[in-house]
């Protein structure tokens, strides 16, 4: 097994993201997850650039990480100083990272278009920072920008460029494909012929996704001999993002034969939930479709699929959700059928059988609603619900029920957003309450206005949180033709410490579209803690 | 040059997406937009399965494509029927459509676990049902589900199953990569062993992206000889998706050296908005960071990038983003826009100077607002009446004036959907009018009740509809961290016999935003009249 050295930059060029803006503690917290993931090294920013970046540098020195090794980025030094006089090159020293990635032009082009200096003094450049950084005992990753491009344009002048970092004493010499308009046929060829020039040399990859072939190429340069990646966390980058490490280690770790190590191998099943936490600490809404750790990547939809991966799962799965720490889903549609209504249920310590009525009475309710525009398919919590309803004989309860809400809107020449008030009586377990709220707008109103009333009663819902809240107009199933009475489907996403549930509510009112989906997704929570408890103490 | 089809299967494969619902007009709507493009095929759906599908292939034949040809999905026979006697057979017949793909199992595996027939009665039947279909005229694209994995695990089956369609006229063998596990370098080896053994055969690709793969994938079909490439636009599809044809035609149009055609050159630049259409309809947020065709595949950040690509853009952008009827964008500065503004007054009837403060002005608002989330690429109007606000002093007026809303919403444990009722006080001239309406929803409910306070004064109010009504939850613009407190944006598309146009409003109260953009729909309307007739007045 052929060790391959996995190089995040999700903290550095990951950030040229347009939408990612990170201060120094989400990067701290970012890092220690990273480290906890196993990448070999984090490269945190670049210190000559601005004082963010440096402040992490100096911060992390406080944590004892387990794995990782961090790396400081930055440029060549300048054409107009010495090497031991360069701003830049001083600070990636003084950063205390254990490894110093510098990039230079391997692009003759960028050597007298961007930089503006001749050919030959580009060459010097590269030569005299590598050589001095590793003077200073420090290893020297050297990311050979525009390799790809520069090769194709001029072969022996990208050639002699990372010819001259190897020779100062660069550890790893990175090919970039800095515009990311290479394919893989491309890559494969050009790090051949890499290896034919300089046998002796690591060579590491850094893509971009400008093609939607960043991982491929990354893979193709490992699969001709690159023994070193450079990426990013869910590809996060700049214009269309780097390479997506979330895709990467899995492909190397799963989908190769065996012929390739990456992060340790127990490690695996942490990067769903990696991923994740980045997302949510760069505040980006995760992708569902996102290969690998996505919310719908082993989610079966088509009738045929549906019943097919329950009784094999490797019909229509190449790798084992579990290993990646996610989770096959089968959703409901009216194709799918008795079988994971069966499952559902024995998920809540119920056991039907497969032709009991009350399954076939649950596909028909199913059926009428998803026409009406119920999408059972995103909302599981709400058909687990429908179901728990339909067993309430056999114990199952209910929670609260309502006698009235009203909601109040009220805006004047004044103010620039209206007043939301919502009042809520409900009545639990004989005891009627009746509370009333504010909020920012309707919904949130009627929300806290219903958590208000039921708080005393259930105080675990202090740990549920919304979301996520969204709003789908379906003009088609609108009796009334269009326009402002069109018929709404809400889904409102909620989760607790455990776990995160979606459930729908539909109507052309979006008052009442939303009250239904809020009501699902308290009452979900509700009956989840029950089950629990209840589990609990019969495993006692 | 060599001409690669391009097979799209958005409404049908697409649709397998988690979160894509379409109806029949929504599929209808696509369709026109993907045969604009030109497109060769556009699979309609699987008439043999559900009745909307069947409903689309009944209604597009009302529609004179100028480009595409439809297709309709199918399996092979049931094993228990005669092709001639069989349903699903029946149904691509009698849908209409021009050509007829079907499916069949080439995994040895599948044909005994999941079709649970021998291995020699899979052969027969993939034989006999596209020896059935071609005998009744119809060109019959034949999808060799599972081929690669078929291929990896016993390749003689594999090449068995296609060489029967082959031999009983399929016109494509199209290797599906159905789980999506298989990498461009088994893809290549693959692909050149079918073309040995069946040199004569005409080669597709229908790819899925659970290796994010699936583009890659694609490309090195084509580049071993496939003829024809079947994937979604923006990449939809079950699990994590389909190949996606917005970064497909691009890289066969602009990254291969003109080897290869695919769509008329000249429509290439309608690629962005399609891509933006086909979201917009099926209601998904699109992906900023998709390449070529995202509103990020060419935002330049770093200062470094910004200010070359300034110079020479050729330096960090690896095609011209106007051949894909894409932007260039430098983020944080705002250079565009003034001969917009200019020529938009024109249409109004106020001839402004490119350096007349207002433009200046109204730029930094748009700016401001933009971030606030205002989708003024959607809304035009929104922005000619922000214009025209700015030119109030020129004589543009005011129509109306809100003196107060008031929305109630009642709903108790008898009634199934919420009471919406509101009322209204407006100015007009110096009159205060106070009227009240019910409605289906609180938005309704208010729209009734301005319009019932305006209509005396302004009659022409009558021929005004609200057509169409988007509601997006924004949770990134949200700063209270999601839930039922998001931000929400409302776009409202409406017309009258003359022409149609759309309004925006944004809070994070949706009663609020709503009722910006129905005040804005409504005011549009009054000053596109009263343009009108000042013009037919100057002109008699």
């Amino acid at each position: 097994m052929k060790k391959i050295q996995i190089y995040d930059t999700t903290l550095r060029d990951g950030t040229q993201s347009e939408d990612i803006n990170l201060n120094n503690e989400d990067k701290i917290k970012i890092a220690i997850r990273l480290d906890e993931l196993g990448v070999d090294f984090i490269e945190g920013g670049w210190p000559g650039s601005n004082p963010v970046d440096r402040a992490f540098f100096s911060e992390i020195q406080n944590y004892q990480l387990k794995h990782a090794r961090i790396a400081a980025f930055g440029s060549t030094h300048h054409p107009n100083f010495l090497p031991e006089n360069d701003p830049n090159l001083r600070s990636l020293l003084d950063s205390g990272a254990s490894v110093c990635t510098i990039f230079g032009k391997t692009w003759n082009i960028h050597a007298t278009e961007a930089l503006r200096v001749s050919e030959e003094r580009n060459l010097e450049i590269i030569h005299d920072s590598v050589a001095y950084l590793h003077s200073q005992g420090k290893p020297v990753f050297f990311d050979a920008e525009h390799f790809f491009d520069g090769y194709k344009s001029n072969p022996e002048y990208a050639l002699a460029a990372i010819g001259k970092a190897f020779k100062a004493g660069a550890e790893v010499l990175v090919l970039c494909d800095t515009n990311g308009g290479t394919l893989p046929s491309e890559v494969s060829a050009i790090v051949a012929e890499v290896r034919k020039a300089l046998p002796e040399a690591n060579i590491g990859i850094h893509t971009h996704n400008d093609c939607e072939m960043a991982v491929a190429n990354s893979i193709a340069a490992v699969q001709t001999g690159a023994m070193h990646i450079q990426g990013t966390m869910n590809g996060v980058g700049e214009r269309c993002g780097n390479a997506n490490l979330c895709s990467i280690i899995p492909i190397l770790e799963l989908k190769c034969g065996g012929a390739y190590t990456t992060i340790p191998r127990e490690k695996l099943q942490l990067i769903t939930a990696t991923s994740a936490y980045v997302s949510d600490v760069a505040n980006m809404q995760p992708f569902s479709r996102q290969p690998f750790v996505g919310r719908s990547a082993f989610a079966h939809k088509g009738g045929i699929h549906a019943s097919a991966v329950n009784r094999l799962a490797m019909l229509y799965e190449h790798v084992d959700p579990r290993e990646l720490g996610n989770r096959q889903r089968v959703l409901l549609t009216e194709l799918a059928g008795r079988a994971n209504i069966v499952s559902m249920a024995r998920r809540f310590g119920f056991h039907l059988d497969k032709d009991e009525p009350v399954v076939k009475g649950l596909l028909n309710e199913l059926k009428t609603r998803s026409s009406m525009g119920y999408d059972y398919a995103a909302a599981e919590a709400s058909v687990e619900l429908l179901l728990l309803k339909k067993l309430a004989r056999r114990g199952v309860r209910e929670f609260f029920n309502l006698v009235q809400f009203r909601v109040l809107e009220l805006k004047d020449s004044h103010g620039k957003e209206p007043y939301s008030e919502a009042s809520v009586r409900v009545e639990v377990e004989g005891i009627t309450e009746h509370t009333a709220a504010t909020g920012h707008g309707p919904v949130n109103a009627l929300d806290n206005a219903l958590r208000k009333a039921l708080i005393g009663f259930y105080p675990r819902l202090n740990e549920m949180r919304l979301l996520d809240f969204k709003v789908r107009v379906m003009t088609a199933a609108n009796p009334d033709g269009g326009g402002t009475a069109s018929v709404v489907r809400v889904l409102i996403e909620s989760g607790d410490q455990q776990s995160r549930w979606v459930t729908v509510g539909v109507s052309y009112n979006i008052i009442e579209a939303s009250w239904q989906a809020l009501v699902d997704s308290i009452t979900y929570k509700l009956y989840k803690d029950e089950y629990e408890k209840r589990k609990n103490e019969t495993d006692d």
